[in-house]
Parts: structure tokens; sequence; C-alpha cells
């Protein structure tokens, strides 16, 4: 099989942006495309134009199969993949990909995954695929807490193969809106754009959190008294205001998912070596794989699944 | 001494609002004057001018003293009334009233308090005077902790006429920048203006909060998976994230200053009625009295001491 040629294309279509990797044979990216046609600049009679003209940009044949996930498969999506309900084999999001009706082309969604139990209702979009590619590249080794860190950071309890639970918590976005509209704004918006995940203020505000989560909402607020009084830099208001809201987010996981030991980040960058730094305050290991690569590990996994014919056999996915 | 006459005009000069009472000679409010020439509206030489325009609206005569309080004697205000710090017996701040330099008229304005402790730096103003109105209210029998809703709800350690102590919550700024920009902002946004207190929503999003303050950043998303799930309506989306806040705010105060036993409740109306519920959650008795009331019998308190003359002496405040 050539393997240079386009044997499907995977794409992560979210609210705000697109991205399409066309797979080789072996179910490696090629390359990476990226188009800010986000679902929020596409109506709902558009889906189909709007991916084939990307693809037709790519030389995609009509032929060639794709593989989405990602808001795409939300009720005010192209067309709803339901979400498959904890306790769950994350394998189980490939065989339940909803295929698009009407449309020539091969298209199918991957489903996100819900908790429905009252007590903790919550959902995840597009994250159970990068759930999906870690389970690929780590097989039954895999066991235990995941976290995701974002806008809505998701930690996820893991158990060979099944997502058993997981939780969202609005760290990221917390962050960004005192960021846009608080007294804490002024600070927020004059900082560096890096927090130094070494800096005392991070690691205190950190341990603060973890030792007394009860008091966010004062700790929070110390950042502007402690500007007025100590004269303390809007770089170190930002940091104090990170570490409170990260050490929040793991304090809050050890709480619902006790015990937590070791913990796979997936991350990269700046954001990436923050929660590192913060988990070992915590008492907890971290093992760091980045998260684009494991959305593209995860589509590819389904689509090995789905459409196993269009891959070199001998790298085809093992059911396990 | 002819009541009805104007011993001494109260100020209560905001970041967005500007409020001013004459005072008759009981040190009573004859009327209410409220203008939106807040701080934010006024520069830095303005203030005496603003003030002028005002007072002369009123009929003021040129010899009648002023009492301020507010942001106007911040550092970036009129003129600065250095914060006194904790612990402070409260009837200090009107003898450490600041008189403003450079101008005919006799204008004091009454300094905040701050702790300058470094493990909880904070700071208030116009709460201190609202607090002495309270004392005056109350006398040597107010002892015990006090609460203030707002933006940046005040929990107070009173004892005896002394501030012991006291914590800044961001509560009512978290709901406003939730509703400005988050995923909650679509609820917020569509809910009624009113939580109804005794919703079992609000109730049971306080109890969680006063049970696991750890998870408060997971409990403020669910209301989006609720909605999508369980087809929450948006009313209630918004007494989840009203509950969820009170109670942390709540949880937080209890657990900086244990035991907490009854309150004071600084307050009125809506929120005022929330707060009274959700203390009665967490075990907590509580007397409301309301916040307007108290900045007058503040103003008027201080006022009398700095001016005994123009008062009454019948009436005159009773050094304890």
């Amino acid at each position: 099989m050539n393997t240079a040629i386009t044997s499907v294309v995977a794409v992560d279509w979210g609210t705000s942006r697109l991205r399409i990797w066309p797979l080789d044979g072996n179910g490696a990216a090629k390359s990476c495309h990226r188009s800010d046609r986000g679902m929020r600049t596409v109506s709902r009679d558009e889906f189909e134009q709007v991916l084939a003209a990307q693809l037709q940009q790519l030389d995609v044949p009509a032929d060639t199969p794709v593989i989405m996930c990602g808001m795409v498969g939300s009720r005010q999506g192209w067309q709803e993949a339901p979400y498959n309900s904890v306790p769950c084999r994350i394998d189980a999001i490939a065989a339940n990909a909803v295929q698009i009706n009407d449309v020539d082309r091969d298209i199918r969604i991957v489903p996100g995954i819900a908790n429905f139990d009252a007590a903790h209702p919550d959902v995840m979009r597009s994250e159970e695929t990068q759930l999906l590619g870690l389970y690929d590249m780590s097989g039954s080794a895999l066991t235990g807490m995941i976290c995701m860190p974002g806008s809505h950071a998701k930690w996820v309890r893991f158990d060979k193969g099944e997502v058993l639970d997981f939780a969202t918590s609005m760290s990221g976005e917390l962050f960004a809106a005192l960021g846009a509209s608080s007294v804490l704004q002024h600070s927020l918006k004059n900082a560096g754009k890096q927090v130094d995940p070494e800096s005392r203020v991070f690691l205190d505000a950190v341990s603060r959190s973890l030792a007394e989560p009860a008091t966010i909402l004062t700790r929070l607020f110390a950042a502007r008294p402690q500007s007025l009084i100590n004269q303390v830099s809007d770089d170190e208001a930002a940091a104090h205001i990170s570490g409170t809201i990260i050490g929040q987010d793991i304090a809050g996981a050890i709480a619902r998912f006790a015990p937590v030991h070791a913990v796979s980040l997936v991350g990269s960058g700046h954001l990436g070596a923050l929660y590192t730094k913060a988990l070992e305050i915590a008492g907890l290991r971290s093992t760091m794989v980045d998260g684009d690569e494991l959305a593209i590990q995860g589509l590819s996994h389904a689509a090995r699944l789905i459409w196993p014919d269009r891959f070199d056999p001998a790298l085809r996915v093992q059911t396990q």
C-alpha cells in the first residue's frame, strides 16, 4: 500500500477552530491545516460546503472518508452524535461514531461522553478522542487519573481501557473571566504573558488552595489588597491568581476522586509546566503528553477501526 | 437648637455613585440625593467643584461641614485617608478622619480599614462606616461575626467596639464575571432577575458548597451539563450558580473565622433574603440590618463626634 496517499482525513471541528490532518496509510498525519471556520462561524446548512472547500484545497479525492470529533457532533452541530455514558470502553466511541446522512462522502463523527448521574452531571466533546489516542499509545498500561487542563479542564478516572468517571472544572475560563471583568482585570491585563512556575508566589498560592480550598473567593480577591498594600507587581498578582485557580482545580479533583496517586497530564508548553509543578506540590507524580498529538492519534485509531482496509494491514488496530 | 436646618452634610462617594444626605440637628437624614458623579467620572482636580455644585443645589450654607466616606479617601481619590489597621476601635475611624486641605469648607473623610498581615492582606472603604453605624445602633452588645454581602462581600469579626479581623470575598463579582463572559453567561442572561431563596436548586447548591468547598470549579461548570442533560431551566441554572457562590462565601468565612455562631447581616431586599436562607442552612442564626441606614448612621456618628456643637446636646454621642 502506498502510504504517501491520503487514506482518511481526520478533523477536529470545535467552536472556534477547524483543524484538518490528512492521514497516510500508517495512520500518521501527513500535514496539519488550521482554519478559523470554527462552528460559531458556520450555519447549520453550511457544514458540507465548508468541509468540501477545505478538502478540495487539499486535493482530497471524493471517495476518501473523513473522521471527525468536537462540537460538530453536538446538538447545535452538523449532526448529533449522542453522548456515550460512563462507565464506557474508550474504543466504544469509535464503534459508535455516527455517519453523516445525505452526503456522498463517508463522513463520521466520534461521539462525546457524558455522566448522566444527577449528582455529577458532566459532558465532554473532543477530549474523549484524546483519551482514545492516549489509550492507543499506552494500551492496557493506562490506569489512573488523567488531567486535561484548559478552559474547561477535564479530570478523568481511567481503568484499563474504560472511562469510569470524569469531572470538568472551569479553571481556565475562570482565569479568563476574571481578566475580562473584575477588580483583578487591571493586574491580569498588565502582567507578562507567562506565569513563572517556579515563582514563590505561584507555589504559595497553589499550596494555599490545597490546604484551605473553602476560602478561594477571599484568596482570589487578595491579589487586589496585595497590590495596594504590599506593592505586589502585576506579574506577581497574575501568578497568585493562576496558582490559586490551578491549586483549587487539583484540590477539587483530589476531593472528588481520592485517592489520587499519579496523573497523566495531557498538555504542553506553558500551561503544562504550571500543572506539572502544581501537581508536584500536591504530591502527585505526573507524566505529560501533548494534546494535539493525542487528538490525531485518537482520530487515527478510530479511522483504523472503522475503515481497516484503507490502512497498512501490518499496522491495523488490535482489538484488545 | 433648630433641627430643621442642616447641621452637617453626610456623603458616601464611591466609584460609581455619589450619595448625599443633609443631616438635621439630631443627626438624622433629612433627605437622600443620588448622583451618577461617582469617582470614575471625576478627575482629581474636579472633586471640589463637583461637590460644591451638589451642595449649592441643596442650598447648603458655605460654613456647613461635610463628612464623607468611600473611595473618595483612597489614593486615587480627592485626598488619601490612610487605612487604619486591624485590630482597631471602630470609633477611631471618626477620630482619624482626614480634613481636606486647601478648601474653605470643613470637609473630612473617614479612613478605611486594612489588614496588613501578609497572610491575609485585605482592605475596606465605606463598609467601616456602616460598621460604625451598626456599633452606634447596637452599642457594646455588638459582638461576633458581621456579614456584608455585595460585589466584594466583607466578613468582619467584631468584639465590643473593636474590629479584630476581616476578610473580603469576591462573591458578587464572581457571579457578575461569569454572567459577563463564560459558558454560563447564556443561562445567567436569560434567567429571571431574582433567584428564589426557597427553591430546591438554590438550597442544594448552598449545601454542596458547605459540604465540599474544594470542588467549586466543577460545581459551577455543572450548570452547563445540567441544562444540556436534564433540561434544567435558565432560572434553575442561575439559582444553582447563586447558591454555589453564596454557599462558598459562607464556607470560606467559617473556615477562616471558626467558630461562627450568629451573624449580623448587613443587607436588604433580595440578596439579603438569599443570605438569610443560606446562613440558616449553614446553621447560623442571622439578624438583618439595612446597609444604607447604617451608612447614614455611621456618618452621623462620626459627625457628632467631630462637631458635637452642631447637634442637639441631649443627643450627643457618648464615648464608650
